[in-house]
């Protein structure tokens, strides 16, 4: 198992502190009665690159020695991580290379490319995405980022319930979503070293359940066609990820896409922040009574808001 | 003429600071890269009941004597100030009655009436509205509030560049949307009196520049059947307001609704923030090239945030 401890994360806020976004909490009396409890958002969706991933991404990128950085970093990701890797690659003036789907949207595409990233398309299946990457790595040099599966991008990632525990030190319970479970790891180390009695939990897609099902179980099980409009939670849970998640957190909680497009729906008409349906899967699970957090202080992770609006959104 | 003076508006400051938020004012870089200047956005959609009308309301609600506020509030509006009027009531503890179209939402209805507000239907005609609001004041007592054509209400709608300008101070113009006028006024007068080489503009639609024409011309003239996506600045530019406008402001630019519903789309995908169409017309306008303000230092009002998503507004 790979040991992943609280001084790696403070070592994380250290390294990133001055250039990621020290992200504002939010409340709303409107979501806490619909939660029953008392919440306070981690906004995640104003970071760097629009999501949490920011974090574990500068967090790798500067980890690297300069002779190995000179060669550049390399990852497989149609999604935010790719963006966040780009992004966090420019910051220090060396090349990333992403592997992305073809059938990746324009949108997604357009988002790597302006952060700087070099996209090198290839077929959509999870084998092509990897291969794709091994072959960048072997003709560039470059250093190989997992998504999650990593233990610079897990501390990384832990600086925002570092963050948000250091704001608000007396929760009770903290919520965030769970796809590969980088996020998920990286909280749950840091709240429970900072406040042992916390009860940490996640929010995951029915139509992707595999993190719920292996930590029910105790053993890593995969689902075999995952489907969510919450696109950014449909990775397997990590071999890196999953002991730390099974030690440290105490339940992860299922919902239905309708429940996430319900939740979505409630924090931009009440709270007027845009956050992408995998960010608004942790508040989903609260206001559908999953979690037991009945009358706490739960802080939430609102983990990204990079969505692609249709064009007639909010035209009456 | 009405006179309104900036005592006027740091009286309402005094009066309503404790009750309204002091909303965030929000940069982006890209934002500024899209309109070539360098922009502060003061974030009225973070404002109580999601709009700046509460800043009015609550001056209004909070400068009656109390036999007077005893007997309740009425307005006729079909938007954000029949929300605000019912809030700045309730927080005085007294009733607010609001003469809507029976055409109009469920969502605007629902919106009135959970802050309390005692709804009357009426026909959808602005002539059937004020002889609604006329009875409610006859057989009520009640005062009655207009949307903006009330010196009250304007003084509190300049609280809001007052703020801008005490942490922004440094700004070449300001630029803020026109319906009625109000919060235009409100802003012309507090941007003057704190910086009085500042330039005020204003974003007004297409489909609705009555207070364009009026500008340009010095004389108020209506627009016979206004249309605009951007439906809360659909009102005929006020008398009281427009005198006020004329003296105070620098220009005002109209945008297609085409361009509204754009700047709409950017502030929501770039700055992760829900604005309505109405709040996204200042920015339009900036975007679209309109206004003067090229390499300067901007203040841009995003006036509300009231929207009703599609059921499936950002599911992929």
């Amino acid at each position: 198992m790979t040991e992943i401890s609280f001084e790696d994360i403070r070592g994380a806020q250290a390294r990133i502190g001055g250039r990621i976004h020290r992200t504002p909490v939010l409340t709303s009396a409107r979501l806490d009665e619909l939660a029953g409890a008392r919440l306070f958002f981690k906004c995640e969706n104003f970071q760097k690159t629009g999501s949490f991933k920011a974090r574990g991404a500068a967090n790798a990128v500067f980890s690297l020695a300069d002779a190995e950085a000179a060669r550049g970093v390399a990852t497989h990701s149609s999604g935010n991580h790719g963006a966040a890797l780009a992004w966090a690659a420019r910051q220090r003036g060396v090349p990333a290379f992403v592997a992305m789907p073809r059938t990746a949207s324009q949108f997604k595409l357009a988002s790597v490319e302006r952060l700087g990233g070099r996209v090198v398309l290839c077929e959509p299946t999870h084998r092509a995405r990897e291969e794709a990457a091994e072959r960048i790595v072997r003709e560039t040099g470059a250093a190989f980022i997992h998504p999650f599966n990593d233990a610079r991008v897990i501390a990384g990632q832990g600086t925002a319930a570092l963050e948000l525990l250091t704001e608000v030190p007396d929760l009770d319970a903290v919520v965030c979503p769970v796809g590969g479970g980088g996020l998920l790891a990286g909280t749950a180390i840091a709240a429970r070293a900072l406040r042992p009695a916390i009860r940490v939990f996640a929010g995951e897609p029915e139509g992707a359940a595999d993190a719920s099902r292996s930590f029910s179980s105790g053993v890593r099980q995969a689902v075999e066609h995952p489907s969510s409009i919450a696109d950014g939670l449909l990775a397997f849970v990590g071999d890196v990820t999953f002991p730390i998640i099974r030690r440290h957190a105490d339940g992860i909680a299922t919902v239905s896409d309708a429940a996430i497009a319900g939740a979505m729906r409630q924090i931009w008409e009440i709270m007027k922040i845009v956050v992408e349906p995998s960010g608004a899967v942790a508040f989903a699970a609260l206001a559908a009574g999953r979690l037991e957090v009945a009358g706490l202080r739960v802080g939430v992770i609102l983990s990204g808001g990079n969505v692609e609006l249709g064009r007639t959104a909010g035209a009456p």
